[in-house]
């Protein structure tokens, strides 16, 4: 928790007053994934539960298949921010080299910039069948992903992930939602090894974004559940995954965009 | 406004009903942005006011100095989504080259990941000073901003970014909020151009985060007022930059934190 939350001075001004207070605020710093020796990408991240985060972006974004495949190997804390080492298997490695180059938008027609526009959207999963849940289920996790956020009650403006399985919540926070969503998969890979990703559903404080539905469904999770907007092409690619992706899930509705089946009254 | 949301099917689920109903949601899309010919970056952006957003962009990521710098020559549209090509002086697109491979962590020690999280980390401008703004048209901007998202309205979980000056305020909005900004920073240049950026101060839905800042302050922005939390590299970053940097701005009160002698209380 040390590592998440920093305490400043501010000044709190209202009408004439100018009160000095001690604020606490959530930590954000970069932090460089590594793999194979070759830096992949650096995101803008809380560095707290980075075993979780290095896992699960690994596997959200597809770099790795199963977590057997993965290998945290260092962290490493530098005065410009953490580089997460890990290694991957060959194959794996070459699969992440051909994509940066698409990434890059260097190879063939990348005067047009479609090869970047096509690396933008890469294609998504299909999820597999899973059981419904109940409408009363889902009011339940959001009410505990409520309760369950210590970084974002000290500090605000802080993200959480949350799987609820069984009438239980795991959940993971961060200053970026997909971040939390990252740290999510990979607590849920390395925690819970037992539970497979049909077993439960992920309910987020965030919106919904197309990043945010292809990391999960990348993830292999059928149910979706947001507590904000979703945007058009989180529908689309919710609707191409088979995910069943709800959004604006608050106070006594959802709506449900997506493969309503995955959610029952009762 | 077309181009920005889309109209599509829910169902709202309260207790036993199942109600159908249409719901407009925003449109998020990758966003291409080519400099002489060179696929630079693909942002996940709403595609409304994009010529704002072309040169804003180039603009608050340092790319040009100046908008005489920036031309817009094309604006493609293709089924995987939007290239936005610009033409830049070639001593520009030699730095941006220089800096690209800076973020890809290959050249000199790329091998620690020290390069790459130098190059998410750039050093921030110092901004220039300016006059000093009373609370009272702080709160004015805030409850104009309120009123003036159009697009939020209309579909829910859009940013919006407001450039407030002498009881005007320049508003953009955006699915990402620092698209948001860089579409406002490239209004105010294009719409504006007798305005410069010390002449008024920013206000946003967001939190400020540390992008939020850089942005603000490389586009030479000197007061930055955020509906939501701060985070500490936000905070430092503006200090750094001479920024004053408000947040929390809900309600009666804002917080301060960063340079306090921009705001008065009357």
């Amino acid at each position: 928790m040390n590592d998440a939350l920093q305490q400043v001075e501010a000044l709190r001004l209202r009408d004439d007053a100018r009160v000095p207070h001690d604020d606490r605020v959530i930590v954000e710093a970069p932090v460089a994934l590594l793999y194979n020796g070759e830096s992949f990408a650096v995101m803008m991240a809380t560095p707290h539960a980075l075993e979780d985060f290095a896992l699960g972006f690994a596997l959200s974004e597809g770099i790795v298949a199963t977590p057997a495949e993965f290998r945290l190997v260092d962290v490493v804390r530098h005065e410009e921010g953490i580089a997460l080492h890990a290694a991957i298997p060959q194959a794996r490695f070459d699969a992440l080299q051909e994509r940066r180059r698409g990434m890059e938008g260097r190879s063939g027609c990348g005067l047009c910039g479609v090869e970047s526009l096509q690396a933008a959207l890469r294609p998504v999963p299909r999820v597999g069948a899973s059981q419904a849940v109940a409408l009363g289920d889902i009011r339940a996790a959001l009410a505990m992903l409520a309760q369950r956020q210590p970084l974002n009650a000290l500090s605000g403006g802080v993200h959480a992930a949350g799987f609820a399985h069984g009438g239980q919540l795991l959940v993971r926070e961060d200053v970026g939602r997909h971040n939390a969503l990252d740290k999510l998969i990979g607590a849920l890979a390395l925690h819970e090894p037992a539970l497979a990703p049909a077993d439960g559903f992920l309910v987020i404080t965030s919106r919904a974004s197309y990043e945010i539905v292809h990391k999960a469904a990348t993830a292999g999770i059928g149910l979706v559940v947001a507590i904000s907007a979703p945007t058009d092409l989180a529908i689309r690619t919710a609707d191409d995954a088979g995910m069943t992706l709800a959004a604006f899930a608050r106070g006594e509705s959802v709506n449900v965009y997506t493969h309503c089946d995955r959610i029952r009254a009762k």
